[in-house]
């Protein structure tokens, strides 16, 4: 049971704070520590035993939760983040998300805790469950790995079946990604997907339009497939037709800062070191100035997540974080390259989770 | 230009509260009062005008930025609501968004203000723009009514195209009708659609599964298409091959309950008074338990906004509200019929804005 082991994780951080309970209200939180996929919940994790602990959802996913939570008691009322700080008793310093709790909803909270006198203190413990969600577990890995899979196979499809062929729209192809990654087992897509062709290559988050692709285009693919919460994310570059020198030239340069970064992804780098090993290939190249972002971040609950690998970035890699490692070099009005794969720190090298090959692929 | 008149409505409503300014850190409401669609922006509206006001958002929309967003002073800075009230020399009383803004993102607001002493007081201002949102301008009902239509061509394609014939499963039905809503125009659909054939169509929320359809079922479709930003919103239920006295009879009372739910749409009316006459004739027939939800909410840049026609709901209809209108009987582990529309309350009758037929459809 990966959500009660999680739980065990948490109680720990919450003795470490000398908080009795920490009431989750972000929901992916509570996904992360219970497994409840519905829109509207909460969880009061008491550091004692999960046996004190409550999850609370509202009427319409009576039967989910039960199916979902069966562990845990649950409570059915609205809201949720109330009605569990009114069952609180004998909880006396409770912890709250105060990066997600609004400043009118503390106010909510407050009443139900029973006011400033009498009642549970409400102590801000912002980021505790973010801080266990940066390393994944097994079941968050393998998640990853068959979302990633599916981005993996829709791409191959996608080429195979001559999905890139000129004269074809950006948004078509991205239509037809999207299908197939459906029918390689996706919810959906973990994000909009970017399909940019010819000049929008160099718009790093361009959005598909109806310009055609033509004849000796760069197109650049950004795109993920979401499975069971998990988000994959991968680009690749392509050439239509016939590469022309300079294309080559580009793409051999980010592949190669793209493999640097692969390279200092080991356990205990800081990460703002993994982005300057990418961030030196392009810079000696003398294209410091076109690299407009930094070079990846962490995936797992959501698209974008902890840690962040850029210059700004604090902190160092740990065993079982997933990442990107996505530089790129946007030539303006001419075309742009990003090679982008979805990776887990392990001890020795990183896994791989996006397998599609990095090699110039000319359709 | 409605984002100008949108953002001199607000303006009298600053004046109104004696704020200087409000800081508008919700992303919709940035959307709503500037066209912005990037996925990081803020904006100080100036109480005085739009010469004094400012947008804020970070380098990635540099371009659409100007575009989208021609007539305000635009800053490029992270993070915006800290850039935006560092410039905002000359106003005292700042109001900022306290049912959007965190507890701990009011810690850093006060910072950027200068401080409890000496810069600008942070005043609460909850709720302004979403006062505004809930009377729709005409750009916003075209918006929507370009998202209904879509919808309404998505399911006449799919039911003229055979869609709905015995053997295909309920994931099948949801993805061409989402395939076909694309085709209509729609950026994607509005929510996760709800296909639910046979017994599945008991459960008010239920989620597509790989169950087929069978001769007899009643199949339940409640699905919605995104355009411009603006969410439409349906439910039709239909029978495949033959439907049976039951059905039939079900059918005919919700559909009996919706056209009063729809009569009582007047300029005016309590919103808990139009739940109640819609549930009123679900009452008289012995159904009231099986009628589960609220009566409908109001729609636009979320698919689920106020106001909420429901028993518990405040308030009275205005014109331009736009708003669901969706009775349903649900009879588990047998079946059950829900029919929505979106309408928009006006003066007289109000306006539908999805026009497929409500008569019972055999497929």
């Amino acid at each position: 049971m990966p959500h009660a082991t999680r739980r065990a994780a948490l109680r720990a951080s919450l003795r470490a704070q000398e908080l009795d309970a920490l009431l989750v209200t972000n929901l992916l939180n509570v996904r992360y520590l219970t497994g409840f996929t519905g829109s509207n919940a909460a969880l009061l994790v008491h550091a004692e035993s999960d046996g004190a602990s409550l999850f609370c959802t509202d009427g319409r996913y009576l039967t989910q939760a039960a199916a979902q939570v069966p562990d845990l008691e649950r409570v059915i009322d609205r809201p949720c983040d109330a009605a569990l700080l009114k069952r609180a008793a004998g909880a006396r310093r409770v912890g709250f998300e105060s990066h997600d709790v609004t400043v009118d909803g503390l106010d909510a909270l407050r009443d139900a805790a029973g006011g400033r006198s009498g009642g549970a203190e409400l102590v801000r413990a912002p980021g505790l469950v973010e801080a266990l969600r940066v390393v994944k577990d097994d079941a968050e890995v393998e998640a990853l790995r068959m979302a990633c899979a599916a981005a993996d196979r829709a791409l191959a499809g996608l080429i195979e079946h001559g999905g890139l062929r000129p004269g074809r729209t950006e948004k078509e192809i991205a239509r037809e990604l999207e299908g197939r990654m459906l029918d390689h087992g996706a919810a959906g897509p973990s994000f909009e997907s970017i399909v940019a062709a010819g000049a929008n290559s160099a718009v790093p988050h361009h959005r598909p339009t109806d310009a055609p692709v033509h004849h000796g285009d760069l197109v650049k693919l950004d795109f993920g497939a979401l499975v069971d919460g998990y988000h994959s994310d991968m680009t690749r570059t392509l050439v239509v037709g016939r590469a022309a020198d300079w294309q080559r030239d580009l793409y051999q340069l980010v592949a190669a800062s793209q493999a640097a970064g692969r390279a200092a992804l080991v356990v205990g780098a800081e990460v703002a070191a993994v982005d300057a090993a990418a961030r030196g290939v392009i810079d000696a190249a003398g294209y410091g100035e076109q690299f407009l972002h930094g070079l990846g971040h962490g995936v797992g609950l959501q698209i974008h997540e902890a840690p962040a690998l850029s210059k700004a970035g604090d902190g160092t890699l740990l065993p079982g974080m997933a990442v990107t490692v996505e530089p790129g070099v946007y030539l303006a009005g001419k075309g742009g390259v990003r090679i982008e794969d979805t990776l887990v720190v392990r001890e020795g090298a990183p896994e791989l989770l996006t397998l599609t090959t990095k090699e110039l692929v000319v359709v």
